[in-house]
């Protein structure tokens, strides 16, 4: 095996994906941002009220997964069809879930768009937190599924 | 307790700090990527010739911190006078530990901006090495220490 | 009826469009720029020289028009196949009036694309005179017609 | 008069502010995206539930404003301290009123990034609706008051 | 000869090219940074080392070809399939040769990428080498070979 | 002599400035686009109509220099205080000679801002003329002089 982004001479280079057909591919990505029971009790009575906290996550994580491509070297630039992020409050963590399904019709792949946007949408709750609970952790950034393309379908391990 | 970052009326908003002043602030940030042995001694065989996998996340990394601002929606533009980021590898992970640092003389201090940096620089090493290793996780986001404005210094506690 | 950009929960989204075919797509909008006489003089005796408030005002409504889906959060990353910008003094208003016409061979629209750029447009002849006027209005920002896409050929009401 | 951004030679540029002293400006926006009666009952109703339409549009507005020396060509770039939209729905348009409010400890003042983020929370909310309503219109993008600087507080007249 | 960017008016304007077909089109272009033989041999024993001035050159050059329609006001966006820049250090120079490849799948070509990022890498490593070498120039930025379009195969004269 | 962007372990960094006091510093850079006498002298007559080549290139620099910091992956992100662009058409090169100056009041000096807006002008002048002439070349950009900061005034030789 070798690292498709590094080339013969050891030098990074966006892959040429010219050769390789436009399909469909999904691929949906998952974190968590842990928290205090207290920090959680906050947004989940603002979740009641108006929920700015989570739409706000929600935004900048389809926002995020437009610019993955100018964030990650070397990514390649995708007409994205479908973005969507779904914020799950969970007691138990205490704290957040944070999942994103992205489409498109391309010669690559969107699993790094998906995890781009649970990244930006996790590091958007902390901001919104963070003065009140600074021992915050971002945790289980990973790939959870993957459709389309010449490797197949991938589903994570539970 | 309640969130800055959302009013009265419980709506986003960006926080005025205008009557702030502009001091020195410091934060450090630190995440993990973790991988399986045999990806990691290909990112070390790598770093041996030319290391162009981790030169090219430190450089995403310092390049997103520069960004923050414009993903995450509420946090102010402000002149970073400095970014570092470090990336050891580790094989009882086995994977890669990333820690940022940043500063600015500003109203606010820099968490989001080092966050943001290592979320990005373990994203690029995600994306350089999942060709050959699907199960990587990035783990542990979180704020290490912060130095300056009104709250005093902060150290996690390990 | 219902909003499209809002699910079942809600909760914000960008649309799936993977399944809608890549059909060619324009769309022309319009908005007007209201000042003093004396202010209006002033763009067209720099216009009858060298004419560098319009020609700001067009270029920056072009480049404006490509960063739509960074602006507006659930819009569709499109590839524009052509952009112009025309705008016209009145002396009837008086002030400018802005129509941005724009194409694309794409699953969706470019509607916001057009409005998008008369609205960047619209702002910069405001940058460029309001140091002499400031009770400049921008108005009727609107879509002109719409050719392409399942919803058929659409003409504003006069 | 003359216009400050038009050179002798009648070219544009971006003016020298750096004799200028660094005060606190302050300006507030408005505009109003115009709809029929059906559409913003469906807005509303989404705002009793979740209200992402609204707190969508916030949120591209505050980011817009942080964007506006990319979008305006003359514009300088500005640390801006404070950024607010509030957005009320009003029926007897029917509509939205859009309003922002922008600070800064700076040499120049903040209109254009309060006019910048009302008009693209104005074509948020454009977006979010069109395609139950395609004869939406966005009126009245002005400036309401303006605080700080040389030439002190202006108010405009109603 | 007209130019194909200025319409009649003699206003500038993105081109149509919604009925040109997507074909596979490469575009390779060059520059040069010379410097003196001291600023040279720092660069060569980093490049010894760890090589990060020009991996940071590589990089950078890489990320700015994606954000070429961005910067070059005209141009079309496109979603490029490849993009490698390759930098030699050149002792009778004294200096660098960056040289870029770039490919799409698309309506129009690629020079301007190409140019683009060359440019990029190019002031990256004179940014980088700057502070001990202040008589740095970037010269010969030009086409080197074109292939694809309608106007076919170009290959400059050595 | 070390480079100041490379740490000891051979790493680029963005260096640490926040010691440094926050002083005005001015830069000027310097380039030139070749072409033929036919094609500059449609650049010239279009400049004598309406001027769009040279107001567009203008336009596209002056954004470029706000922009620095997002292309050099090591810049520090400044508020420029003013940027003009002189472009001059030379018949004896034949040709466009491109200045910029670029100010700032900051712990940095702002050449990279400076050399940035001329190599995008010259880009721009190059895209707006490509499909008339396929010999252009960028040449001779540099840094013509340097006010401010500890190093003091620097004049390039003749």
């Amino acid at each position: 095996a070798a690292l498709t982004h590094i080339d013969a001479k050891g030098e990074a280079r966006m892959v040429d994906v010219s050769a390789k057909p436009a399909t469909e591919r999904t691929a949906i990505a998952e974190g968590r941002v842990l928290m205090s029971k207290a920090t959680l009790a906050l947004i989940e009575s603002g979740q009641a009220k108006k929920g700015d906290v989570l739409a706000t996550a929600r935004i900048s994580g389809i926002m995020a997964a437009k610019r993955t491509s100018e964030l990650i070297p070397l990514c390649h630039p995708l007409a994205l069809t479908k973005v969507t992020i779904d914020i799950a409050t969970d007691e138990k963590l205490p704290g957040c879930i944070v999942r994103a399904s992205v489409k498109v019709t391309g010669p690559t792949g969107v699993e790094m768009e998906a995890l781009t946007a649970v990244s930006v949408a996790c590091l958007t709750i902390y901001d919104m937190v963070k003065a009140v609970d600074r021992g915050i952790r971002i945790e289980g950034i990973h790939l959870v599924e993957k459709i389309g393309g010449k490797s197949g379908h991938y589903h994570a391990a539970e």
